[in-house]
């Protein structure tokens, strides 16, 4: 086993099966060769790259964004959905379901220009911390991952994110931290409106959800961004189901990979119970739909690289 | 002058503009250098790619597919507008307008899966000839153009198509013959299905537009595809004036070029008459929009490869 690659990843039956899945489909004159142009990887965001607990950056993105609209219209503290985020209530906001708690925290951002939300966004990023582990949110990705990452790329694919996180929110670090860059990041968005403005183009986000990139939508979206029927998924939740499915029963060799947060200690423990995101089916039918489990405790000798 | 690239471009203002505008934009330690990851050029397709005239290959492919549903229900030969399409009658599909024709030609292939349309798009290039030119529909792209692809490719440009025509039906062929694999294609599409038939993941095509990809709607496309702005943009009617500007008038070196069709001779001449795709305001404001208008006639010595 070739100890160079994958460091993070504890010698055994999982990191074998993706050696062995990236041996074979790069074998030139192999069985399974793949070529180049058709090794697409596609991997979610929230929970598979990194942290979703206790709720979404999205979330604590937007509701730093609110506090700002809340010294305008202080009504806003008393009016729900909105008191809800104000007060990090992951109870109630919980109870509005994924989409909704998105929608609200998209609609935040209503008005400003595409390129006003990336400084916002870079700058937010550059100086929140997660509220549990105390670190940069951009120091809350898996390094596994992040060596999952290189190893692919480094073995000719092209990775994508695929996620129901903001896709603007996602391009403001994924270059730089994944080396994702913003072509080969789908999420979810709001309609936009085209409007010149003292001689200059600019795109003006609207509330309007114009995807939300969560189950079915996923490979639709895929369908519709990149046109081709990825070889390789992960995902940590029911919503990647309909993407890992998607890309598993393609023809030829394909690897769909389930990450379990079961570590308490370094990390999270949860599945089913998380109303945001839950993982139930997944989990459950992965034997059946040729679905590789990641034990987050078993499978990585380190979460995060400090 | 370097006469290796553009090789069908005539030497002349038009020729020097392209080759200054990339000379400045690679030269490293220049003041005017962009990094590989951000020269985005973005090219329509219909009329500035290949040929649209005298309706754009979309129409006609779609009108093939009709045949094949008239013969099941004969009635769509005396029904308008499948009458006009089964009759190549264009006075009557131009009446409909762009966005018009072009939906009842997506609708043709509702509830076949993204799989089949690829076969059948592959089968219909490979047999089916241009009814003016008597060639392959794909020998009917423009040599010059061609050129400017590779010249771009070669000087780190990533080459997008975005174009009003039909995305599955240009992904069958944008990869061998431009050389821009389908995930750098943007373009109209229908909404799809996600269901899963005798175990295997599938995506129908739906009657429904999702996006038609025409005038405000390529900005914000490329704004959901791709996540930056484009430092270069080629088109050839209005409806790709919207990107026109958007790439024009981003910060630094910005290069917006428009294809005119004034070449009876070795291809059509037409622009403000054209309903189907009409030339006017781009043409008209050119020089107040900083718009480089190429003349075919005068800038092109060679219009297709043989």
């Amino acid at each position: 086993m070739n100890n160079t690659v994958l460091a993070s990843w504890n010698d055994g039956a999982l990191k074998q099966t993706l050696l062995d899945f990236v041996a074979r489909v790069t074998k030139e004159g192999g069985p399974d060769f793949v070529r180049p142009a058709e090794r697409i990887a596609t991997f979610d965001n929230d929970g598979t790259l990194w942290c979703e607990q206790p709720m979404q950056s999205q979330l604590y993105f937007a509701n730093d964004r609110l506090k700002g609209l809340a010294d305008k219209d202080p009504t806003l503290k008393d009016r729900q959905p909105y008191k809800a985020f104000l007060e990090h209530d992951l109870k109630t906001i919980a109870t509005l379901g994924k989409q909704a708690a998105f929608e609200i925290a998209f609609a935040t951002h209503a008005g400003v220009t595409e390129d006003e939300f990336m400084g916002a966004a870079r700058d937010w990023l550059a100086s929140a911390r997660h509220p549990k582990l105390g670190r940069l949110y951009t120091q809350c990705v898996y390094q596994p991952q992040i060596e999952l990452l290189d190893f692919l790329r480094a073995n000719g694919f092209k990775n994508y994110i695929v996620s129901g996180g903001g896709i603007d929110l996602m391009r403001a670090f994924a270059e730089e931290v994944y080396g994702i860059p913003p072509e080969q990041v789908i999420g979810s968005s709001v309609k936009t409106r085209f409007e010149m403005r003292e001689g200059r183009a600019e795109l003006f986000k609207l509330s309007e959800l114009g995807t939300f990139d969560d189950r079915d939508v996923k490979p639709q979206n895929i369908g519709l961004h990149i046109g081709r029927r990825p070889i390789l998924a992960f995902g940590n939740s029911d919503g990647d189901l309909s993407m890992l499915r998607y890309v598993k029963t393609g023809k030829g060799q394909r690897l769909a990979l389930l990450l379990h947060h079961d570590d308490a200690q370094r990390e999270f423990a949860y599945d089913r119970e998380f109303r945001l995101s839950p993982l139930v089916e997944a989990l459950d039918k992965a034997g059946e739909y040729g679905i590789e489990v990641v034990s987050m405790q078993r499978d990585w000798n380190r979460v995060f690289a400090d």
